[in-house]
Formats: C-alpha cells, sequence, structure tokens
C-alpha cells in the first residue's frame, strides 16, 4: 500500500506556517503501515494542484489532498481533482443543511459561496466535519483512492484519527500494525528518568524514546507486529517495565493530561482546590478547569497581581510583601494558606514570580517563580528558575505547579 | 524567477518530525522575490530523488535541494543529483581538512565513510557550513541551478541567510522584494468583513487576501515590486483603503494582539479592568496579563466558578441564579457589575458559558456563551454560540471577550 500527500495552499509556499499537517498525514499513514513515498506542496492555483494529481507516482494507491476546501476562490483542490479524474460533483445535503442552519442561527447574510463548501465529488464517501464546515470525501478512479481532507488542523485532526483512518484500515484490509503509546512522566528530572530506562531505550520492537514536549517529559513506546493482539502485548509489556523502573513518576499515558489525573485524584479522594495566582494570570486556574466536571473542586479561584490584593484579600502581611517581596517563598506560603482559609479548600496553591521581560534584578532575576502549596495546613514551596520569554515562563510554572500538586497528592496517600 | 525545493528525510515521511526547513526555504525565496512552486519531500532513497529532481516543472530555474549530505549510506542526495545530471564529484579540500582535524582532536578512530561529506559536485561553488561539517554546493547544469544543502536546522538556517541567499540575490541580480502585512480585524464578522472589501481582493498587485486565524479574522496584502519603497507605498496605499472600509474595525497590524492594543487603549487612557470568569476559568485575565506592563491596570481577578462564589463574592442575586441560570444575560450582567463594584475598576468584564462537553440542554446548548461588560456602570452584553470542544469554546470566548472590550473602548472614545 503506497501513498502519496498533496498539500495546497499559497501560505504554505510564502513560508507563513509550518506543514504541520503534513506530519499529522505521515504519523497516522505510519502508524497503519501505508508507506509514504512523497508529500507534495503547492499553491492555491488550479493547475498546479492538476499537475502535481497527474504526476503522481504510478504505483501509488493513495492520494490524499489537503486543504483548499473552503468557500473563498482560493479554494480550488476539489475542483482541480474532478477536473483530472473527469468526476461530476454533487451536493452533500447534511453539510448544506449544517451550512445554511449554523448561518441562520448566527443572524449570518446568506452568501452562495458558502454553499459550495458543501459540494463532494459524484459518487463520494463522505467524511462528516464535526468541528468545522468542509466534509472529507474519498472517490476511486483508475484504481486508485483519492481523499479530499480540511485544511485547518483542528477540524483535520479529528477527521483523520476518527474517520478516514478507520474507513483506510478497512478499505484496505491493513493488518500490519504499528502501534505506540506515550508515557507520561512529572516530578523527576529527565536525564534522572532516562537512566533509569536506559536499558529499555536499548530494546528494539517495541522501541522506548524520549521526547519533551512543552515542558512534560514523555516516552514513546513503538511496537510492530503482524497481529494487533501480539503489538498490543508488547506494548503492555514495555509499559510494566517502564512503570517498575519510574513508579509513582508515571502519572498517566497518551491522552491523558497532568490536569486530568490531578483532577480524577481531587474527585476520588473529594477534595476541593483554589489558587492564588499572580504572574501566572489566571492560566493555573485556566488549565484545571480544562478538565470537563472541574467544578466538583474548583468553586474559586483569584488572580491577586497588585500587593494591595494579596494583602487585602489573601491576608499576606505587608511586612513580607516589602521584606521579602511579592516573589519569595514566604509570600506564596501566605497566599497559599490565605487562598485556603478565604474559600474553606482542602488544598491551595499559590504562584508569583517574575515572567518578564521587565521587572527582573540580579538578585530576582526574570523566570524566578515561586510555587506555593498549602495542603489541609501543611506547606510546601518550590523554587522555580525559568529561562524562556514571558508566555513560556508562565505556561512552565504552570506544568511544574501541575506537576507540584500531583506530587503532593502522591505523597499524602501514600 | 522560478523555484523548487526537495526535501528528502525519511523521518518527514514517517512524521518524526516536522519539516520546519520547508518553512524557513519557503521565507527566504519569498523575501528575495522568487516564486516558489513546488516543495517535494521524498525519503533518503536515491531513486526517488532522482524522480524529483526529474519530474520538475520545465520552466522552475532552481532547485534547492535539503537534506541526506551526511556521512551514512542514508544520505545519497548529492549521489542522485550528480547522478541525473551526469555530473563527476570533486573533493572540497577545506572541508575534508576540518572533519580529519575534528576527528583528530577528540581522538577519534578515522572512518572512510565521513570523507565523503567534503564531496561535492564538479565545479561547483560551495557555501562553508560554519556549524556542522557537511557543506553546501551549487552547480548549473541545463540552463538551471541546483543547490545541495544540510539537513538540520541550526546548520541549513545561518548557510542560508548568510550564504545562499544573498550568493543569489547576486547571482541572479534580484532585485525584485516581496513584502508583506497583515490586517488584524476584530467586532465585525468574517464575511461581512470580505464582503466590504471584495473589489480590494481582486487586485493584483499589492494582493488582499482573508486568513482566519485562531479565532482572529486577518487579512495579508503582499505587495511586489523591484524598489523596496515602491513596495512599502503599495503595502501603504493599500492599508489605507482597507482601513477606509473597515474603520476602527481594524485594531492592529502584523505582530500586533488583540490584548496588547487594549492594553495600550487601557493604559493611554488611565482605565483599570477587572474579570469575573467562570467558564473560561481565568483564561481571559491571563490573556490580558500576557501583556508586559498589564499590571497597570490590572490589580485583580476573580475565578467565580460556583454559583455560591457568584453570589458571596460578585452579588449575583440568589434569585437570577436560580431563575435565570448561572448561563445567562441577567448573571452576566451582575457579574461584571459585581466585579467592578468589588474592585473600583473602571471595567468589569464577566464570561458564563457552558464549555462543554457535558451540562447543555436544548434550552441552553453547549456553547452558550454570554459576556458582560460594565463600563463605568453602562452595561452591555454578547451572546454566544460557539460550535468547538471545551478548549476551543473557552479559547474562542476569550477572543470574543477581547473583541468586545476593544468595541466598547473604540465607542467610549467616539
Amino acid at each position: 500500500m503506497k501513498a502519496e500527500i498533496i498539500c495546497t495552499g499559497t501560505e504554505l509556499l510564502l513560508g507563513q506556517i509550518v506543514n504541520s499537517n503534513a506530519q499529522l498525514f505521515s504519523r497516522a499513514l505510519a502508524e497503519s503501515g501505508i508507506d509514504l513515498y512523497k508529500i507534495t506542496t503547492v499553491g492555491d492555483n488550479k493547475k498546479r494542484i492538476e499537475e502535481a494529481i497527474s504526476t503522481a507516482g504510478e504505483s501509488v494507491d493513495l492520494i490524499i489532498l489537503n486543504g483548499g476546501l473552503g468557500p473563498t476562490e482560493d479554494d480550488q483542490t476539489r475542483e482541480a481533482l474532478v477536473s483530472v479524474l473527469g468526476l461530476g460533483e454533487e451536493i452533500h445535503h447534511p453539510t448544506l443543511e449544517k451550512i445554511r442552519e449554523y448561518g441562520k442561527s448566527r443572524g449570518l447574510p446568506y452568501l452562495k459561496n458558502n454553499d459550495k463548501v458543501a459540494d463532494v465529488p459524484k459518487g463520494a464517501v463522505v467524511f462528516a466535519n464535526q468541528v468545522g464546515s468542509a466534509p472529507g470525501s474519498a472517490v476511486e478512479a483508475d484504481g486508485r483512492i483519492y481523499i479530499l481532507t480540511p485544511g485547518p488542523p483542528h477540524e483535520l485532526e479529528p477527521l483523520l484519527t476518527q474517520e478516514i483512518m478507520p474507513w483506510l484500515r478497512h478499505r484496505f484490509q491493513l493488518k500490519d500494525r504499528i502501534m505506540s503509546r506515550v508515557m507520561k512522566v512529572a516530578g523527576i528530572g529527565e536525564s534522572t528518568a532516562e537512566e533509569r530506562v536506559r536499558d529499555l531505550i536499548a530494546s528494539s520492537n517495541p522501541t522506548l524514546a524520549p521526547t519533551v514536549k512543552r515542558g512534560e517529559i514523555h516516552f514513546r513506546i513503538t511496537a510492530k507486529s503482524a497481529e494487533e493482539a501480539e503489538a498490543v502485548r508488547l506494548l503492555d509489556e514495555m509499559e510494566a517495565a517502564f512503570r517498575e523502573r519510574l513508579g509513582t513518576h508515571v502519572f498517566g499515558k497518551d491522552q491523558e493530561t497532568l490536569e486530568q489525573v490531578v483532577g480524577q485524584m481531587l474527585l476520588d479522594r473529594g477534595l476541593s482546590i483554589a489558587c492564588a495566582e499572580s504572574c501566572t494570570g489566571g492560566l493555573l486556574t485556566s488549565s484545571l478547569t480544562d478538565v470537563p466536571g472541574s467544578s466538583n473542586y474548583m468553586q474559586f479561584s483569584a488572580i491577586t497581581y497588585s500587593d494591595e490584593w494579596k494583602e487585602s484579600f489573601l491576608g499576606v502581611p505587608w511586612d513580607i510583601l516589602m521584606k521579602r517581596g511579592a516573589v519569595s517563598a514566604e509570600t506564596v506560603q501566605a497566599m497559599a494558606s490565605g487562598i485556603r482559609e478565604k474559600t474553606g479548600a482542602d488544598i491551595g496553591v499559590a504562584i508569583s514570580g517574575i515572567a518578564g521581560p521587565d521587572g527582573g534584578s540580579l538578585e530576582k532575576p526574570v523566570g524566578l517563580v515561586y510555587i506555593g502549596i498549602d495542603y489541609k495546613g501543611e506547606l510546601q514551596v518550590k523554587k522555580l528558575l525559568l529561562s524562556g520569554d514571558r508566555l513560556r515562563n508562565k505556561a512552565m510554572s504552570v506544568k511544574r505547579a501541575l506537576s507540584f500538586i500531583y506530587e503532593v497528592l502522591v505523597s499524602a496517600e501514600a
């Protein structure tokens, strides 16, 4: 089974965006054992899209086209495909209704151009787009399968993994499975974690490879087998060995996030949490409430950006703020206790730091962040020295705070 | 001047890495006015690299090959190129010496394979690699220029910008510059905005093209001219026409964000702001505080996730919460006024909605969000019907809230 991908989008040829969709496709095809021969990127130009389709390798069984399914004049990918294949088009009525309904419910004026998004090649299998408007579609012609897919990554990702790949696997009776599992680690340094699993990293099937992703430490296990059950067995074995080495540092796997795992622990133990944030400006509470059902353990949090509010609302002594400063171990301790007392929550979490680019000094540089946790009256503090820009320092502080909460919950259980 | 790029690397076809080099090349070529026609990505396979070279468009003047210049068996890009062109190879002695010196200084065993990195096509112009070992090189054949470039991004970037692009601009006497500018719009629907500038979109130089990026509406102006001053003039002219059509809906351009623009307006007018967030869980305040210096207008915000806190802290009447519900125009109005009174801020902003996936009903579906603003005692409310998942609904609510704040500030000025 051999495939090619044709990405369309002038913004890709101008370097305005990086082609993350190409990676998404590549990975999905690799995991299903489909050999990807070539990725071609052309602009929003019907003639060049047609050329790219026509010059695909002769032995290729599957051509995936990405982008150019929208309502504007620029969007010409479907038009190019049906023109090369000599196919007609038809309206996909559920999509048309959805588009019109959407416009109506929002009181938008009717624009005829929008209707064209509902057109698909005649006789195509249609993959409904749950997130956006343009559906995916597949047609067979000249002994090949052609698949049209929408360009926006957040629309493509669910469509590809939930609709198109399962359809392809079934259609081609694909058996060789490459399966992978991501193990997620917290509360331990990257190199220490790697040291502990060094011998496992040497394994060839399944493989184990460390990756650092947005401040989290991940390890990817990849297994290959003709039998799905065998691949799963290989993954399970490696996961067990991995967990043996890293114990409770393994907080989750695959799609599980630290905020979900922390949320589930809070839920299971009937604990409530409240945050007092300064430099992260609400981002920690936002992460905690990214989890559905978080209202069970989160009722209130405060962003106390100014010293005055740290004193008046959280009861941080003015003396500490003046002598130790807002960014200090003493202040986050007082903030954590303050928010816990104010709300009656079981756990109070506080963050104060210098996110940058201004506000740093020799003694307290940009990137200095303190996190305090008051767990039922027991206080703990962590000090971070981060090296990113303002947004990255905020994001990293939140990751480290979540990891800290996880550690506290794990040790409270023990 | 027309170009194609051929990227080689099996890791790209397996989705192990994203092709950031393609973006680097695309941007560099665009800025020098070289039209990029196509990007082709193939694996580390001599035959397929040869095919990619052979099937390049006839009218193409420049073909850049990336990757596959290393010492291993997999690295075959130079071999493929000289084979297609029927060229010989020669040793680039400075590179050979550097490689051998490097090995010796580190006490590494001599490996004959490493020497091949110093080979270049016969008669090539060589671009020394200051960071790694494999040099870049350019040859002319069949009336075209072929350029070989190393794969590692940190080697490619300086080689491209400091050596190859200046050489290309000189070699082709390139004068044409392509410059672009992004105009950012808020407080107006995408299709309405497009309607108003439809005739401008028809222009060919400069061009105007709409793009939607993370819930914001952007329009990119691109101008091409032999003279940089002329390109700037074309951009300025189009910007003026664009602003005439969309007025204060144009909130900024290029790197400017809505939170920066709103922040600057608050700063300029000496106004303060405070938020009371429910479904966005702190993300609005986090966005507002992404701006350096935001402590000048933001002192405190609250995440009132539960009804109890909406009542006790913000003073939302229990009656409203029970009869209208937490997600209602009445509640966000009371929340906005409540946070404003509590903090003494000039502007109170409140968000309450159903982010999903649970909590929706026929009457109040997932994606229903109310935003309330109390501007010095004047209340305004917006109702949204979003269609994303939980995280996207949160992010979109924040974008819309920022846009709403911007609108209120604009009309308060008028």
